[in-house]
């Protein structure tokens, strides 16, 4: 019997915010693999086997998964938000570009989730609700310099920013290298928030102008989002106007 | 009694693409307001009022939202996909802004939605594996030559994008002239998927590489996804690598 591999959204945490679609692919499934803190959001029978890994073993991680559907299992993968988005989706599918042809007969499908940057979105209010882009400022796959120059061109497209993996140990310097660029195009003004674990207990949410902004408010699990120039707030609000000039 | 206001993602069409969260706020309001196809998607009960609107009136909803919410009632303004991405939120905002000053002590949230550029992605396989970005194409609420510019900048970016609103019988000629820019800085080889109808009975999903694009094949449903130049397939699936170099 031929098994089945589902990447699947978790969302940004609470389970009001996790679809239908997603829950019933997890309880369908007879192996579930994903990041250790993630799994354990999911309520697993004691019958599902459970392979928590580290976050940085997504190839590894996603090839094992398509070896266990290759053998017959049920395999759901988790990511946090949408698996498209800077998570598993993308790893799964270079692990099947480059591993053996019989995988590419699998039943594979991507199960989207509601992703971190729209949860965070929805919170603040509608801080992207003109053009936008969301560009990950880790430095493992792509050099330093490429993450500058995209900062560099978003900044004078006029898109609002979701801007994933701002900080860690491992890479501490390079949010405050990013706010350097940011300010050399956008106004000092510019809001930018730091939202952390949204819609979990210890969710907390800051927002700062640009110039002001401090890299120390943010840490491994927080989503920052630079407004553009016109993104302001309405009372307690943020939000981003549908309408646009040119500069 | 104060009233309530939700501005609430339906999600891409299925059922099981929505949320609990926002199935909660639907079935406990009052009043639900959106253009008529989105709300048709909502199984009201008999005592629930239905206000459709046509899809050009998002301010005029937005107020009547706002004013109905003032008035006591528990109100829902629905959104196809999420109510942030080029949707209700932003109207909502906006009108908040510009509005009585009483509308600012309403109790406001947006619950957010699976959008329609990651349900999209998450059929096709992980084309917004990598950073990415969303640009409408309509020049109602800005001018094209801002559009032409932004494009234009993203696609110097590297970014995998998400078309909205790309034509309409308004709008003709938008798409076949945002292509063209695109075509001066991407390969002809570039992937891009035209996807109408995600997750509902009439789904449908056309990928041609750039220099075949044909506006004819997107509709006012159709999402036009637009891949970087490393996007490419994995067997049948579309999707961005992880890693990315300077060109």
């Amino acid at each position: 019997m031929s098994g089945t591999l589902r990447i699947i959204g978790l969302g940004p945490g609470a389970a009001s915010l996790r679809t239908p679609e997603a829950e019933a692919a997890l309880a369908g499934a007879t192996d579930l693999l994903g990041y250790g803190p993630y799994l354990a959001r999911v309520a697993a029978r004691p019958e599902q086997r459970l392979h928590p890994t580290d976050n940085r073993e997504e190839l590894d991680r996603a090839r094992h998964a398509l070896q266990l559907a290759e053998g017959g299992a049920r395999v759901a993968v988790v990511s946090s938000g949408d698996p498209g988005v800077f998570a598993m989706a993308a790893a799964v599918f270079e692990a099947l570009e480059h591993g053996p042809a019989a995988w590419h007969a699998l039943d594979i499908q991507v199960l989207p989730g509601i992703s971190a940057m729209f949860a965070v979105a929805a919170r603040l209010g509608a801080p992207l609700g003109h053009d936008f882009c969301a560009i990950s400022l880790s430095d493992n796959l792509k050099p330093w310099a490429l993450v500058e120059r995209r900062l560099r061109l978003a900044a004078e497209a006029g898109f609002a920013m979701a801007l994933y993996n701002p900080i860690s140990r491992a890479r501490p310097w390079q949010l405050g290298q990013a706010f350097g660029i940011l300010r050399e195009v956008l106004p000092g003004s510019a809001p930018v928030a730091f939202a952390t674990a949204v819609s979990r207990p210890e969710e907390r949410i800051l927002i700062r102008p640009l110039a002001e902004a401090d890299p120390a408010l943010a840490d491994m699990r927080t989503l920052v989002l630079v407004g553009s120039a016109a993104t302001r707030m309405a009372g307690r609000f943020l939000y981003t106007p549908r309408s646009a000039s040119l500069a």
